[in-house]
């Protein structure tokens, strides 16, 4: 590191590369790769192995990485680092029991979610069955304009800053159903915002069913979402809306009453 | 940082201090600090604020962290640095649908924890009522001497490592009630070990009882815990034993079953 510690850009002043290339060790490890090797942390990382050497002993001094000699994985003392995130917002503690709640009610997945950047990010979850082909857990991303939290987190902006999240989203055909015409979007963001509930039908994944309602805050801004998510061959599109609509808008509706009180 | 970068120390070769002052950084913001000034930052963290604009700026370009222009907080994107471990786990998904079934039974928050040095951290948890003074979330730490989690992981080592940590634990008085003896604790842990269950009453925090059984993976090594936690003003320890032990220990049987067939 050393004399290439600090690299300014433009856009973002200084920065400390050192600080980010140790961040990109940290995100080497993954459910695919739970324990590596100096090389394969070097390789992931796109480091030398000297410099892999020197973070992953870094994090071992700090206790976020242990090593049985040959092979190194992250410790649960990381998820202090996510968790100062977490224990900051009062969203999912608050969410969680109204989200058990639900889920007994219908009977099937619900979550809750925030808009970061172009993407949903999962806060709170109770899973029933696993429908996904992928495992959700807090801190999973998807693209908001294919799922129906994103659609009312997307609704719930100006016009000009949603067209600016599509804008900057890479809209890919996810299943074959995938809206990924920006004035399509615009026109289901739209209407959408006026029936105040998204309804997403396999545009993230084929068979796919999901419904979500906006969280507003005190300040009547739209600042989570929550759904209900399950199988097209479980339940039909108009079940759906007759059958969770309700319950889910209730559960919204509770836990905007508890976040106005904190 | 430039020609401190790297610091040798005897146990743990050079490490990147820069590194390890921007996890300092990260972990500046909890819960009671979700918005800081780059001064408070700085004086969080221990360091001057040019450093803390420099770990702030990188924080901000990888997307971990935003700004008004005034204050900083955590963006949902730092979840991802913790999840690395969550996602390599396969405990909290496994475990995560029995909690909820078992929380069901017996109304009442149950958790899952693993052992961390001197401390239990959770990874998964259903909480029905809020009975303990502070919040509990994935990641949060309690010492595991004072707890039915932890008493059931440290039954689950071997005799002299059990004793290792208890020697390397801070054993404080955090009611009148807590073991702090390491003779007391070392018969209660042997205790445990031979009725495969731990019962703590109030040890931990006046009120709390709460009762462990061990998850035992493939090998037959103990690798987590499963607990039901309630109040003594609700349930007296003779009802904790009779109604919550049982269904307790099908859970924990169930969980293991699967964490076999990974």
């Amino acid at each position: 590191m050393g004399q290439d510690e600090r690299v300014s850009s433009p856009e973002s002043g200084d920065v400390v590369q050192s600080f980010a290339r140790g961040l990109e060790v940290i995100r080497a490890f993954d459910a695919q790769h739970p324990d590596l090797t100096l090389s394969e942390v070097a390789r992931r990382s796109d480091i030398t192995r000297a410099a892999a050497g020197r973070f992953l002993r870094t994090l071992q001094t700090l206790g976020y990485v242990r090593s049985d000699g040959k092979s190194f994985a992250l410790t649960p003392r990381i998820l202090e680092l996510g968790f100062s995130y977490l224990s900051a917002l009062s969203l999912p503690e608050i969410a969680q029991p109204h989200l058990e709640s639900l889920s007994r009610e219908v009977d099937e997945s619900v979550s809750a979610a925030v808009l970061d950047d172009t993407d949903i990010v999962y806060v709170a979850r109770v899973p029933t069955r696993r429908i996904m082909s992928v495992r959700i857990t807090i801190g999973t991303r998807f693209p908001a304009y294919a799922t129906s939290m994103g659609r009312v987190l997307l609704a719930g902006l100006p016009n000009d800053e949603a067209d600016a999240v599509i804008e900057a989203s890479d809209l890919a055909a996810l299943t074959d159903r995938t809206l990924t015409s920006p004035v399509e979007l615009h026109a289901e963001i739209d209407r959408v915002r006026e029936q105040g509930w998204s309804l997403v039908d396999g545009e993230l994944e084929p068979g796919l069913r999901s419904i979500a309602a906006p969280l507003r805050g005190r300040d009547g801004r739209v600042i989570g979402a929550v759904n209900v998510s399950t199988s097209a061959t479980r339940d039909s599109l108009a079940h759906i809306v007759e059958s969770y609509l309700p319950p889910l808008r209730a559960s919204a509706d509770a836990i905007e009453r508890e976040l106005r009180l904190v």
